[in-house]
C-alpha cells in the first residue's frame, strides 16, 4: 500500500466488538493512530489489551469515527458523534444502510461527511476475543455514499477500507439493502426457520442427518439478539424477498397436499399435480447455479481429485507433500465425513490444467487416488 | 469381514446408476457374484465396464435382489422381481419406505422376504461413472423390517449391508419416512426454494453472496426429476414438515410488516412486535445445536487452530508435515474463503486435549498462529 492510501490519524472507533477491534487492529498494523471507545468497559479494555488502540480520553481530536454498534444503536451513535466531533469525517459498519442513514441525518448528523459503510466480513465467533487484524484483508466492504456527502470526506473513507486490507465497493443504500436481504437476511431467517423444525424432534430422528442438513442450517447457530436488530432494521427487503420464498414453499405443500376424494384415499400425489414441485426444484438448480465460488460453483472451476487416506498423524502430511512436492497448488481440501466423523478421504480441490499431473503422481506415489 | 458375514451370492442388481453400480463395485470387492440388469443399455454397459458384475442373461438364478431404481418405478420393480424369482431375497435402496413396500406388497410381492432398504449414502453426481466400491463404508444403511419377514431373509439382506461395509439401523418404516422427511427431503426443499429467488435478481446482488448462502442452498444443486419422485413418495411426512416451517416463516414475515397508521409511516416495526421473530432465532439455534458432526458441533467436540499460510505450492504440506511431526492428528481442515477464492487462512480441528501440544509446536515451528 501506497503512504497515500494509508487514512489519516487518529480514527475514533466506537464499539469494539469483533468488527470495530478488528479494524483497529487492522489501522494499527498500518501504523495509524487509533483510539477505543466502548459502552462496556471490559470490552474496552480487551481490545486495548489486544493492541486495537489506546482508550480515548478526549484529549486527540479524530479526522474519521468509525461507529462499529449494533444496528439498534447505530443511527444514535452516528448522530451522537458527528455532534462531539463537528470537523470529522463519519462512518459505520452497519449490515443495513438505507434507514440507519436516514434516520442518523434525520437525528441531527450531517449529510455531507456521513458516508455508510458495511464490511462484508465476519465470524461465527464474535467479542474482542475473536478480532483479528486480517478480518478484511481482500474482503468486500460496501460504500453508500448517497450524492450529499462532499468528495473529500468520502475519499477518506476509501483510504479507511484500503488501510484495513478491503476492496471497496460502491452502492446505492436501497440497493445493498435488496442485495444483503436476498444474499444474507433472509437465508438467515431461512436457515433458522429449518433448524427450528429440529428442537422438539426425538433424537433418533436427527441422529440420521448428514452434510444437506448440516450445511443448510449452518448460519443457524447466529446470536439472535444481532439478528432481530438486523432484520428489523431491513423489514422492507427482507419481508419482500421472504415472501417469495414462502410462497414457493407453500406452492410445494399444495400440490403435495392429497387430492379430493376419492383421489384423496391415494397417498401418493397425481402425477399431475405434482409439476409445481418440479418447477420449484428447477428453479432452484438454476438459482444455484449463479452462485460464485466455494464448493458449488468450485466444482466447476476448480477440478476434484479424491484420495483415501489412513486416519492417523502424518497421513495428511504424507499427501500434501506430495502435491507439493508436484508443483501443485491445492486450492481447497475437503475431508468427507462419515455419520458426523472425518472419513479417510479427503476431497483434493486444484484447477484444471494440473489434475492430470496431480492424479498421475499422487498414483505413482502410491496413493490410493479415486478419481 | 468374517466369511460368515458375506452375503451369498449370486446377487442380482435392477437399476445400474450410482447406487446400484457402487453395490455391485463392493460386492465384487468381497468376491461375490454379481448379475446386472438395467433398462438403458449403456448404462448397464458401463456397469460393468467398471466391474460392477456382469449381465443378467437368465442362466442364474439369484439368492437375493436389490432393486435400484428411481421411487416412481420401485414398487413395480419389487413386485415384478418377486414374481420371476419366487425363491429370492428382495430388497431395494429407495429413500422413501412407507409407501414403497407397501404398494409392493399389494402389487404382488411377498411380505415374508421383502426387507426395504435405504443406504444413507449418496454424491452430488450421478450415473454409473460416479460409483465407487467405498461408497458405503462405514455408512448407515436403513432397513425397515415390518414383522412380516422371515429371520432368514432378514439376515440376507444385513449381511448384504455388511459385505457392502456399511451399518445397519432398523427403523420402522413409518418412522424411517419422517426422519428423512426432517433431515433430508425438507431441507432439499428448502434450500431450492431459496435458490429459486436467485433466478431473476440482478448479478451484481449474487455477486457480494459469501459462504452463508452458498452452504445453505448447496444441495439446490440436486436433480428436479429425482427430487419430485422422492417428495411425491414421502408427501404426507413431508407435508407436516415443511408446514411447520413455512409457518414459522410466515411467523417472522407477519412481525416484519409495518403497522396500522400511524405507526405504518415508520419503516423499523415496533420492538414489541418483533419479538416472533427473535423466538424463531431462538428455536433455529437450540435445533442447530442438536445437529451431529462437521462444521456446526465440531467446533464444540473439536478445537479449532486457525494458521495462516501463504497461497503457493508446499505451504500446506509444511504445515500438515509440522503437526505430523508433533504426533497430532487432523480431524479435520478447512480453507477460509474470501470472494469466492480460498484465502491463506487454514482452520485445522483437533482433539481438545492436544491443542495445546498443536499450537505451542506450530508456533515454536515459526508459523503464523491466530489461536
Amino acid at each position: 500500500m501506497s503512504e497515500a492510501e494509508i487514512v489519516d490519524g487518529p480514527v475514533l472507533i466506537v464499539g469494539t466488538g469483533l468488527i470495530g477491534t478488528s479494524i483497529g487492529l487492522a489501522l494499527r498494523r498500518a501504523g495509524v493512530e487509533v483510539l477505543l471507545e466502548d459502552a462496556t468497559p471490559s470490552v474496552l479494555q480487551e481490545a486495548i489489551y489486544r493492541g486495537a488502540g489506546s482508550m480515548a480520553d478526549g484529549s486527540r481530536v479524530p479526522q474519521l469515527v468509525v461507529v462499529a454498534v449494533p444496528p439498534d444503536a447505530a443511527s444514535g451513535e452516528l448522530a451522537r458523534v458527528a455532534q462531539v466531533f463537528p470537523e470529522a469525517t463519519i462512518t459505520d459498519v452497519t449490515s443495513v444502510k438505507g434507514l440507519i442513514v436516514d434516520e442518523a441525518i434525520e437525528a441531527g448528523a450531517d449529510a455531507h461527511r456521513l458516508i455508510g459503510g458495511h464490511p462484508m466480513a465476519g465470524r461465527e465467533i464474535s467479542g474482542p476475543e475473536a478480532a483479528r487484524a486480517d478480518l478484511f484483508d481482500d474482503r468486500l466492504w460496501i460504500l453508500t455514499p448517497t450524492g450529499h456527502e462532499s468528495e473529500g470526506h468520502l475519499a477518506r473513507v476509501r483510504r479507511l477500507v484500503a488501510t484495513c486490507g478491503a476492496q471497496v465497493l460502491e452502492m446505492d443504500p436501497a440497493e445493498h439493502d435488496a442485495a444483503v436481504a436476498l444474499v444474507s437476511h433472509v437465508p438467515q431467517v431461512v436457515a433458522s426457520a429449518l433448524a427450528a423444525a429440529l428442537v422438539d424432534e426425538p433424537a433418533d430422528r436427527i441422529r440420521i442427518a448428514g452434510a444437506g442438513l448440516i450445511d443448510t442450517t449452518r448460519i443457524a447457530g447466529s446470536d439472535p439478539q444481532l439478528w432481530t436488530q438486523i432484520l428489523r432494521a431491513n423489514a422492507g427487503p427482507v419481508s419482500g424477498v421472504l415472501a417469495e420464498v414462502t410462497g414457493r414453499l407453500q406452492q410445494v405443500l399444495d400440490a403435495l397436499a392429497p387430492g379430493p376424494p376419492p383421489q384423496g384415499s391415494q397417498q401418493r400425489p397425481e402425477g399431475q399435480h405434482i409439476a409445481p414441485v418440479t418447477e420449484v426444484l428447477d428453479d432452484g438448480r438454476q438459482g444455484h447455479a449463479r452462485l460464485p465460488g466455494k464448493h458449488g460453483a468450485t466444482s466447476v472451476r476448480y477440478a476434484i481429485v479424491p484420495v483415501l487416506v489412513e486416519d492417523k498423524p502424518g497421513e495428511l502430511a504424507r499427501l500434501f507433500v506430495a502435491a507439493g512436492d508436484l508443483g501443485v497448488n491445492l486450492e481447497d481440501v475437503r475431508i468427507e465425513h462419515v455419520l458426523g466423523r472425518p472419513s479417510g478421504l479427503v476431497d483434493l480441490f486444484v484447477r484444471p490444467d494440473v489434475l492430470e499431473i496431480l492424479v498421475q503422481g499422487l498414483t505413482e506415489a502410491g496413493f490410493d487416488v479415486r478419481a
